[in-house]
């Protein structure tokens, strides 16, 4: 078996020994909200993985039928501690939580899959700005992955090659809009950017609040977070990465986003209003965006606006984009479950790939309509 | 009784009659689908009119039961013809189809609220641009009022003075987001706007269509009607008309609108997406808004982002707006009942006004929540 | 004026000072839940009322539109304690709390209109019974009348004719239940009955609770209060007290009542399924239910299954029944809205009765569809 | 391979086939439906099936995109023909429309999964009474087996070892019911039953029609099929069967069978309110119940009331039962999902019976909550 030059067991290694049989040991920690229930209901599938332990804050043994009744059939409990022999933990935590708590997983050699925002952001200054806490551990952000294989698969297959990966997996918005806006910002075409987005309430979480009250939420829209979302950071981030040159796109940094809630359970609808950087063609269009996604396993792009029912309960991602002739704008869509591809889903794929498993491993169910 | 130079008895003289104990008779056409519906509920009550008339085609004394059990306790009667001794008369039919047969109504002397489009652009181009019919009756356009009193009061008043008066109420997302930027518009601040706009299902009125199934629409959101949904060109005719020179808004020709359906039956939130024309501050939007709408008894300006539930049922329209210090970009969202202030509330609102009556009467329900 | 012998302003006196121009000062307790909020909705515009004050736990001068958003418009304050020239008091508050202080009401000579259950059971052993507390003044139990007006509209005219009026409104469920079955309670016609009802999800107030979120609730059935709903106490002691004799509906102790929440906010479905004493015919039914209902403003008899959109928003209650012709069994289908007939509205209409008003003041708001 | 003695291949033979790797070719005629949809959602990524063939009426080629947007991810088409090669054939079609081309499948030897009524019910007579038409093949039904593996496991395995099986798949208020009662009328203690259920709009099919339309249903419920449901026919069918003697059961011919429609797409729960044949201890109901489930794979007995969502997308039933210690009845609860355990899963997993592959091959997939 393969590990690195200090004899440490690393991930890549791990996943060639799962594709043999013995399957990756897992753990999940913030095992009780909605996204902790994802993790489990596509981890326990997983053909390569063995859930090892699932994590909830003063559980000590709880069924999981008490925590998540639909997920009752399964024999699991939940306890306060990770055990010792897990592989890989995939953290669902608020934010500041596991940035003050990963020297404990590295320690242990696991791969870290982290859910929350501790290991998006590259610049430590971002996380004053975005969520209003000074890293503890900025030494760790360089040699940490953003967590979305549409655009960092060789680095995260890179990262399972070493010991103590941390993936920074991205968030539901995030994912919903780079990727519906990463061939134009590849091409330089983003002169400006209205992002006006629309989530179910699960993106919430699942804590009783006032405000996710059914009778708050249904029969009723409303936009929040108005100019200070905190998932602008990673977006323009990535966006601006991705550029030819870092100001190809003048309008990603100044992105100008504005979530609503919907009432709904699940599901995100990225609707992005561009003013290109140059007149483009729809032939333009259609070509950059099948380029980008030709061979993507979890990405379409699609004739007809789509709707986020086409992908609900799937790890899928659909594009649409459209040039308007009268005002030469560019609109470029992108729905997805904001619970698998804008979360669980994804942490999995992202967890596929560092430790060399099939990337569609555990996530090929397709889409709950009606 | 006042009347006109030729002996008519004209629009105001008949509200003050109706103010004096004989309430102005009044026809719905249309009254099968929601608007109807909602124009009977709204003027069953109203203490100043009695309904004279409703009319749905092929109706031949259908009870009210049969075609909207929720107004089962009302005996009314569905007819095929407009009663002929109705003074004015709502119009609730698909576009074209009012502009064939207004000469019927005018030959009457009958006040017509259009609740359709054929009467509310001004420039017959428009129509074969945005309707894809050639107007019937051009002569008649100018003389036909944009019912919404908060922009057109004094025409609307005196259209109560002349025989012949004929409103084209505003459509749905029209209203929404007219009302949202007028105050910007008025400035001449919209140097560019993206209106991303959120409906629940009504607006695509009753007929039964496979993709207003509940199983498609539920747990589901799109974006429709690409670049050319057809208020487009009602919102960019009054925007332009706002502002102090024609081209002081170079946003409003141009207008990047987006609507989308969410899985809700009532209620439209327009987010207005505004690249100023020069930098303007918080305090300078408050000002701007409060002098706009400090006396209009249907336009509250709020300080959280509001929720359609707010107005449910109501003829309220609510403004909310916010400057980004980030990037300088201006947001106003508008809120309202797309069946109340989006169509049969403003229709009788409007025609209070032509006929002289209290703004609001009929119309002081409060919203419906939760 | 009229008062009683010890000079004291009795309900009936208020009444007519109200229609004569002065209106009822009243005061409504919990105003800051949903019910609350349905009582200021409705109250505000109330011709012959006028909110004297709104008291909420540890208010001190909140303006309304922080804690109802919708009601924004109404120039009105929260604050915790009941002015003293209050007439008449709503009280919206968990069980128990009104009987606690009852007396400080009774002191002031205010009507109390009790929306909570503390004054809907005759018998104080039905306390222990079914709300699990020992009621704190029993003696005050036989005065009260239970607010139905359909079934008590003497007994309540005649409370405002005496001081210290207590009225313990019915519950939600019960109301729909009592009222569907009344007619059939009336003929001694139940021998057994199942009461299946189904209830948005407004009626379990507006605490945020993680079984209320709108994820849990979204796209779900399910039962609850498996045979002990509270409500079991006051539909027997009302359905038995209906019958020729006491024991003339044998199926009336032992009701089986199950409730379910379904994923709305509003509306209550009670399926009462009914084993007759006797055969009975359509005809019969239709007649005992026409006889029952024919003159009451609130309640309708139907030729179609209700839905309970068709009453959303407003005061009606409507019945259907039917009669198998293979099993001989008995149908009866009730149908509300929890918060209007079902709580803040009939409240409001004994109100009216209470002091002598017209039982519809404030009450002829149509039914809000779709 | 093994075959019948007249050389056909028959099921089992076809299943045994498969597990070395050949999969079975299925064919799916009414693939534009809901269930149609759903069962190539399931037999799409079953491990031993391959899909031979679409069907729908007037389709000549059209791309699955076009018709199932969620499905977009599938390179399949529908045609307007069975393809000849199939094996088995699962058919989602109106009823009637099975019974009268069978002998078109059987003739080619295809296994027949009919998703419809035609070879639910034995006596023939009972196609008039509860469907108005004729069988016109009245000589099948006694060979055809109800397709509820939990309680003709047996009978279908064998229908596997003949040419020309036929399997009459369950309906879904049927087999919620009948799950949910199986047990008791196993131990004859059926006195009286009032099934009162709630289903999601999916069960009503794809078909635009105005009361399935969003407006219509969202936020409200309401009764229909009184007394004259289609499923009580095979309701009662199965539950006399079970009972230790025809009559052991005195309730069920005339059991009283109430749907409603509630808002939601997904999901069945059928509340049935049992009047007991003598008195029974909830020891005793934990253990018949116990007994009835221990062993299967789709059913589970739950210690709460169960929601719906519990089982949202997957093929579990979950049963429910108490005894009301105050009146001796007893309720039992089942929930399902109509389109998988209620329709196109079941119908997999009968298929899965008759052709010898595990009984839950394709069919693992866990619930989606929230």
């Amino acid at each position: 078996m393969s590990a690195d030059s200090n004899g440490a067991v690393v991930a890549a290694a791990r996943g060639a020994r799962a594709l043999a049989g013995n399957p990756v040991r897992v753990a999940i920690v913030g095992a009780t909200g909605y996204v902790g229930a994802e993790l489990i209901r596509i981890l326990a599938l997983h053909p390569h993985v063995r859930i090892a332990g699932l994590v909830g804050r003063e559980r000590k043994g709880d069924p999981i039928a008490h925590i998540h009744p639909h997920l009752a059939t399964r024999d699991l409990r939940v306890f306060d501690h990770v055990p010792g022999d897990a592989e890989a933990v995939f953290l669902a935590l608020p934010h500041g939580a596991v940035a003050a708590r990963i020297g404990e997983f590295l320690d242990r050699g696991q791969t870290v899959i982290d859910l929350g925002p501790d290991f998006r952001l590259h610049d430590p200054a971002d996380y004053p700005a975005w969520y209003h806490f000074d890293h503890p551990r900025p030494d760790l952000l360089p040699g940490a992955v953003y967590g979305l294989p549409e655009l960092h698969r060789a680095e995260l297959a890179e990262l399972g090659t070493r010991p103590g990966a941390i993936v920074g997996a991205p968030g539901c918005y995030a994912t919903t809009t780079i990727l519906a806006l990463a061939p134009l910002a590849r091409a330089g075409l983003i002169a400006d950017v209205v992002v006006d987005a629309k989530s179910g309430v699960s993106g919430a979480g699942r804590d009783p609040k006032a405000d996710l009250h059914f009778g708050e939420i249904n029969e009723s829209v409303r936009a929040y977070g108005i100019f200070n979302h905190r998932h602008i950071g990673e977006i323009e981030q990535e966006l601006r990465a991705l550029g030819p040159t870092p100001d190809a796109n003048p309008g990603v940094p100044g992105i100008d986003f504005l979530p609503h809630l919907v009432p709904m359970t699940r599901g995100i609808l990225s609707a992005c209003h561009v003013r290109p950087t140059r007149l483009v063609t729809q032939a333009e269009l259609d070509e950059l965006y099948a380029t980008a996604y030709r061979d993507e396993a979890f990405v379409s792009v699609v004739e007809h606006p789509p709707a986020t029912k086409h992908v609900l309960g799937s790890n899928e991602f659909r594009a649409f984009t459209r040039v308007d002739e009268r005002t030469g704008r560019v609109l470029a869509i992108g729905v997805l479950d904001n619970l698998v591809k804008g979360a669980a889903g994804q942490a999995v794929q992202a967890f596929n790939v560092v430790h060399g498993l099939p990337e569609t491993a555990g996530l090929l169910q397709l889409p709950l309509a009606p």
